[in-house]
């Protein structure tokens, strides 16, 4: 299923780009193109969904956001922390504000003064020692861990302990957490140093040839 | 080969933190542990990258890192050009900014005039419409995009016909590129989704039970 829940992301993204275009109806091959795989895939992922579309006329745009969004969002909305307010904090609070109106960072933490007790993008930053209390009061379960790589560990600790079961992870670092929390790590660091050492071997080899 | 050069550059920011801390050898099982992988596998890269340690102190902390630097960083620095200097952008150019200095966001671009013709964090911005010349002129050969999903595919044509091997791409679209062009994809939405949508399966699941 997990595979499922990235695509059905990508799925909304490319009908939202649609249907601002005034496009009502997709067929699976151009969704499969749109989104880099094959149309096979599409039809799998939309029978494991349960949405059906018309042979002649391709899935209905507009309703399939609404059947993706009923199955991957909280209906309530979903409350987020976020660890670490330094640049890359500050942007993903602005990225995420207005920007997915299901998934908004409710609460920051930084352990820095001249960080907290005031407000980024709509998202009040706390001092880090409140992390627990505003946790509970304001009932977050997903967190997102902006922090330096040696802070990053004691904090996914205390966010599991604090009941957090979904952590976004920035820190280049794996965490180690409980079976039963769900932790997704980006590491922009080494995506780009993976491009910079690729582009170099071309280079390289151009060079030889 | 893509396996180790992201291991290579996760092994290193470990290597540097021990360095920080004054600690000079590191057995490989502490490093697998560090790493989140099995001794077997540290010991595999290490023969793979011709770097031998002693049995009974392990591997040369600093010695390791300047074999690990040797083999991924640009002896000259990298160039790197960033498109699209919003949030994200413009918190990319601070990340990257002195933090790596072998990696550096050398020009910037945006659509946008009032974003355009200033420095940020060090790093110049331009019109969109200057991106080949300033990329021919700089020998810039990496590029980030940080642009809409719907502007992506038409800026990575533009990169990949003035001359650039590697992208870094956070749109949350896949870019078709030539098979000689490397491209590393980041969704943050994407990633904070999937996040969001497991923390909420454990939340229903515990209310069931």
């Amino acid at each position: 299923m997990e595979i499922t829940v990235g695509r059905l992301s990508l799925y909304r993204r490319i009908l939202n780009e649609l249907s601002l275009r005034k496009i009502a109806h997709v067929y699976s091959h151009n969704l499969a193109a749109k989104a880099g795989i094959t149309a096979a895939a599409v039809r799998r992922d939309m029978m494991v969904i349960g949405f059906s579309g018309s042979p002649s006329k391709g899935y209905n745009v507009d309703d399939l956001v609404r059947h993706i969004s009923g199955l991957i969002d909280h209906p309530d909305g979903q409350k987020i922390a976020l660890i670490g307010v330094g640049n890359l904090g500050r942007a993903l609070i602005s990225f995420f504000h207005g920007h997915r109106p299901k998934l908004t960072i409710e609460a920051a933490f930084d352990i820095d003064e001249g960080k907290v007790n005031r407000v980024v993008s709509g998202c009040r930053a706390y001092p880090l020692e409140r992390l627990e209390a505003i946790i509970d009061e304001q009932g977050i379960t997903a967190a997102v861990i902006a922090v330096p790589a040696a802070a990053a560990q004691d904090i996914a600790r205390r966010l599991v302990k604090a009941g957090v079961t979904g952590i976004l992870n920035f820190a280049p670092v794996p965490l180690q957490v409980p079976p039963d929390v769900y932790t997704e790590d980006i590491d922009i660091t080494m995506a780009m140093e993976k491009v910079a050492y690729f582009t170099r071997q071309h280079h390289t080899k151009r060079g030889e040839a």
